[in-house]
């Protein structure tokens, strides 16, 4: 099968150019000047039309949790149905969690993921590891991970009792991550510290969503990526701090790179959009934004975009993990703690970047740099992701740049009863989305199956040493 | 003229591919993966054998002082030379300095340069313009030239009497500079100060090529560097800061970067590889080494090669601007401050870049993106210049990375009689070096004649507002 | 003459204690527990009631300007009117400064000064000398100087043509400082710049006294502040930098300090309660708050507080450089820069810090320190002046720290027609001003005579090195 | 008991000053000038002859541990020892610090303190608490005990299983003495890493004091001190960091201290005049030099020094916590992880730094304001103790600048084999040591008795706010 897409501006992190692209089977096989690929014409099989239109590589989400146990229920995205909201959001392309049970291994916890995983997803995907019990058998399993793609391992300074893991265990993981190539991750927040400011709000009846923002506070996180960094530091590790949101924290980042550390900062389209003001929504509505790190006050979003365009935050990924308003949220009624923490947003991510593009935040090239060239470099995925050259996976979008349309839980395709962005207006929507070469979204239609997508073996950070 | 450039590895700011580069005529046509390269064998007039080589842009050196009257004398390498080592040394791309004089108009200073250089290049050329004497004619003329493609205007703190301004003029330039879109490009030494340090050793009988780094203070440097950055945020202009030397000078535009200004750092060669010791060499061989900013102790390239990796620093070019040492330099030898400022380089950055790979000082691409896609981007020639992708400029070389050669004023092409490398093995070397789809240069033989390169008409900076 | 002080809680610096003070003549002879002084009673001439009272040092204001030659005009006061105000706000020693002409010698300058205020003060004085004209010959000058107790010279990086001196002059004179123990004090200000501000704004019709606010840029007060930093580093100098008025100058000066550097900041009462709000005042009436560093938003107050607080800023002076409305500030009606720079204040210092006591900006002790004993100790008149101990002057005031009053030019007693704080209540209020044993203000009544006060020479810097 | 000390120069924080000290009983009832102290000659029972020597405020150490259990031991000298060697190196009052056990109550730990030191010490002393386990009741008892006299209350986040606080409880007691008014003290290291640090270099079979510096690493307690400054941040509190020994927890406190924060910081003379260079004696000698936070590399000191002169460090105490060589600290000889942590030296602080007046590193008045006066008003006992004013407690050294004598366990008067300086060389030595009007030690004779020193109630914090 080999297939033209013509006439468009492809965009990738470096460049912007009229070219066409030509695909062949799963591959990317050529990028030419318009002149030269119409000799190509009579020896494909289809031309893709792309005329007024960007050629962009599919999105590549790094943070997602799918089918996710967490407080009680489980995140109501499947791998299946997930997936399939990815690809309509022009993501081909997730790296998700497979999660250690505490007492467990990590080989059991990756085979229960891959079991979720295998024969339903829509689009390529591969695992992180979520460490939850450090030990010295855990640590011997890291290397063996590293060794069949899973390269990167995230822990908890918060959540005490459920995923948390102490500096020392940190530490030890960092060490064993120095000496093997992977890459720690951080959810970096003071989870010893934040219970003991819930446990006094609910004593004193403060229980609505609101109050989930005000005890997580931004010092509380910037403190812990603080911490996070100068553990690295003694061990000699990367770091990969996940869900930046305080403009704190990022000050953190900044101050780590300006010393040449390798520390890397990741945030989310929901710290960029919304604020406390949505949490603070009436009639419970606060809890669908309800998520961790919390949103923050909407002052906060100017040191994110600084970030962004200065590469101290170098990713946007989602932290796709969706609960039902109705079922799920609302088993934090009466205790804004019961809430289940994550947002939906899979499906969104794209175009919510593409549209700060038109706001002006963010280039054409950054956008496709921090959606699809960063997470697939960052996490051992480039050129195979994240961009559009000869030998890549043929993942691309055909994007059409001025289609303007609502976000609504009414269209959207994650298994979820509402959207974080409800009738938010955005400009820019793939037309087409191509995973391996197959046209598996358009004109917004699925014509895809489970299955389809492959588990993706990763190789380690391609950032580190200054690469 | 077909030219396909097979089995290489193509090396962009971005990509690293085993791909095959199409040239059709002075553009680059496709780059495709060899498989579907293949088949274009039969078509191509010549097919050049890149297998276990680089495939990379043609440098691109944006600070070049060809036939520049400094100090009573005349920089030894004419467009004609000087255009010819860069071609030798890979780099196919020049931006130099037109000048205007105190009293004249920009439009005489920027037709004598044109006039030097008409004719008489090996490869392509641009200019900026040196403002010796801002003034209301001068500001009104600065729109007229960004209109025709010069697009950037330096100015000097340092150097009274001859090219200084005061910052009351260097106000007054950015300010038109943020209205039309100019890029005002700074040497940062607070002159006023280090003349009086220059006068105090010269009482003293200070007369070493030494005292010359001794009294071109870090510190006033540093102090030039920031006062530059908060003119710039007065004017709202953005601010291009050349030959950065000092570790305080790279922590001022660190802090303003994080800030989110659009600052900008250059480094050259010289400051990466050489330092005080060398200009305190014996027998007046110091000379060599002097130039402005002054070479530093060798503890400040740490804080260089920091500030490039991380971007603090965005573009390495020589500020080639030869004095023979028998005849030019000499005109100091009883007094420092009559050494004519400059060293050669042109020749010499391509090799010296790739060095800093095989150091481990930066990556691949990051060579690339410094050398080539960088000054091309700051300048406003991209993506003509400085990457390798459809419709650019067939500026490529095919590079050796494995060849091992040794700099020295015996073998090079500069028209100067030291080489400040002399005796430095280096590894890595361009076998072949194409200008827009003209190899000028294959198998260390010249094979381009003067007048081969064009005037290059330049847009605007290209990474002003997070771009 | 013995005078016992007693009852009152004495405030120094340092120490608050319920202690009575005997004054012998014109010096301090005991301080002493009540207990132990009620033996004294009957060999004393005069007890005075200090019962409820504070009794504290008279205050040290170290930047007057009494008939100083400003724009074709001269500031109201003369020494006679400006330092009887002085005593009436509880003042008792002042440091005006002398003026060198430029192309004049410092003697001449010192001379002329010597001669405005001999037999007119009501308090004692010293003189700092203003740099105009930097020169062999001046810096030959300036070590006698320091020989007979002129220790402290005033650069001015504004004013150009005026006061201005460049960058070698400062830093000459600094090397000079640095080798005879003087302390360089500067005005931070880049007037380079800030005239190319000043002729745009007059060229676009903008007038109004706000205007002086607008072009004299926050960001041009830090870069100056910056600078003379790094020039007083190259010449190994102290540096003290007057009425810093804007937060990024007290982040510069915070920064030096931090490095260790003898790096000073002074700032002014009128920075501290007034604010761009006052420049901004309808019908001309603006014009009354003009002075340089100019007004500042009221948001840099905190930063000054904060400098206060934490000695980043260990002075505050009044730069009291007072012009009538009617008859002198109306010189600029048409065009600001015209309206003469400075403010009436000598006499509101001491009330005004009380009221920051009072407010909770500063404790007692502080409000000493920085009224008192610190601008002292910085001009080498410490412990003669600014503290109550025994061999002190008998400087000292018995201050009610319950009197609530307004001030009003209606009231007050300096030669100018209006009160910057016109009908602003304060709470404290000396009652008896005595200078070297004599009361001269008491019940608000002035009992001195021109002359009383005697000039002052001073010691160099006493904070030097940690001191 | 009148006694007239005369003819000395009084240093005190603020002053220096020609002046006889008349003490009344057990206070101080008049400073006077010598002239004046003339008259009072005839009536006094004792006069002093300070002629040539400082009269100077008893020492003030706020940081000891008499009898203080650890490892398995327990700290040499008892509080009958430990004061009087405190008393023979110019000390007159010390703070220790009474223990909590876990699962014990505050009142239980201070009174078994109290039962020890009542009717033993030589000189004046206090308690802090040390809260080992922080809960419900424990919080209670905090306020009760602010009301008594202990108002500070000191955390470890280092030692776990042991003093260690987790960051939750840290943040719960200070949220109380936000509310109570009390002082928390930090020891801030982070053990929880340094205890994996510990166990990897002992399982490598490093087992050498210095082994014990290199695992307790400078950036762990930076980290720590900065994560304590976020938790006062949060709770509301002020902040005091005890023994600070790297220059990186210096730089956060300093950062801390820039934004206003009541963070304060102390030091120890260990930290200024001895180095990893002690830990790394041969033949187990290097346990002499075990304390925690560690000895760190000479270069450190610098920043130190630097802290103190500029008030980033506020207070320098000892520490003092002896163990015998033989007999204790050889409880460690082949792990040093067992080496009881702790140096003596309340005996050889004043006069090591007196020391530092004579090198040069600290004025006169700074050397009393760091060893008397500023821990004094720190642990709200000002100006009681601290200062020679009227009304104070008579606690004051005759002391000789001039006399040289040598450091040695064979003339300290503490109870411990080794002295950290043997061998070293100090100028300086108090001749007479008064505690309240009572001389205890005189040429070099004790002439007091055990109970002479009185329980002292302190204030709280007298820096608060600004004060």
């Amino acid at each position: 099968m080999r297939i033209l897409v013509r006439g468009g501006l492809v965009v990738t992190a470096a460049e912007e150019m009229y070219a066409d692209v030509l695909v062949e089977g799963e591959r990317i096989a050529a990028v030419a000047s318009p002149e030269t690929a119409e000799g190509w014409l009579r020896g494909v099989d289809r031309v893709v039309d792309a005329t007024g239109k960007y050629v962009v590589p599919g999105g590549v989400d790094v943070h997602t949790h799918m089918e996710m146990p967490f407080g009680g229920t489980v995140a109501a995205d499947t791998f299946e149905t997930g997936t399939r909201a990815a690809a309509f959001g022009g993501t081909t392309t997730i790296v998700d969690f497979a999660i250690q049970k505490v007492g467990g291994s990590l080989r059991e916890g990756l085979d229960a993921w891959h079991a979720k995983a295998d024969g339903k997803c829509a689009v390529d995907y591969g695992f992180h590891m979520i460490l939850a019990d450090v030990n010295d058998a855990t640590l011997k399993e890291m290397d063996g991970l590293v060794g069949e793609g899973v390269t990167s391992f995230k822990m908890f300074m918060a959540y005490p009792g459920v995923f948390y893991s102490d500096d020392g265990r940190i530490l030890r993981a960092m060490q064993r991550a120095a000496h093997n190539g992977a890459l720690p991750m951080m959810h970096a927040e003071n989870g010893i510290a934040i219970d003991v400011l819930i446990a006094q709000a609910l004593a004193e009846g403060r229980t609505d969503p609101r109050v989930h923002g005000e005890v997580r506070k931004a010092l509380l996180e910037a403190e812990a990526t603080h911490r996070a960094i100068q553990l690295a530091r003694v061990a000699g590790s990367p770091l990969y701090v996940v869900h930046v949101s305080a403009a704190e924290a990022v000050a953190e980042i900044t101050q780590a790179r300006d010393l040449g550390l390798d520390v890397f900062g990741e945030t989310c389209p929901q710290y960029l959009f919304l604020s406390t003001d949505d949490l603070a929504r009436p009639d419970f509505e606060g809890a669908k934004y309800v998520c961790s790190t919390p949103l923050r006050p909407a002052e906060h979003q100017a040191a994110l975009w600084r970030g962004l365009r200065g590469n101290d935050l170098s990713v946007v990924s989602t932290d796709h993990c969706p609960f039902c308003f109705t079922g799920q949220k609302d088993l934090g009624r009466d205790d804004f703690s019961k809430i289940p923490n994550g947002l939906p947003g899979v499906e969104n991510r794209m175009d919510l970047l593409h549209q700060a593009v038109v706001d002006g935040h963010i280039s054409r090239r950054r956008w496709i740099e921090l959606a699809c060239a960063a997470p697939a470099r960052m996490f051992g995925m480039y050129p195979r992701k994240g961009t559009i050259a000869p030998g890549a996976d043929a993942d691309l979008l055909v994007y059409d740049p001025a289609a303007k349309h609502t976000l609504s839980a009414a269209t959207h395709h994650m298994n979820v009863d509402y959207s974080a962005y409800e009738g938010r207006e955005v400009t820019g929507r793939a037309d087409l989305v191509m995973s391996r070469g197959q046209a598996i979204v358009e004109g917004g239609r699925y014509f895809g199956r489970p299955g389809d997508g492959r588990y993706v073996e990763r190789a380690t950070c391609q950032y580190l040493n200054g690469g």
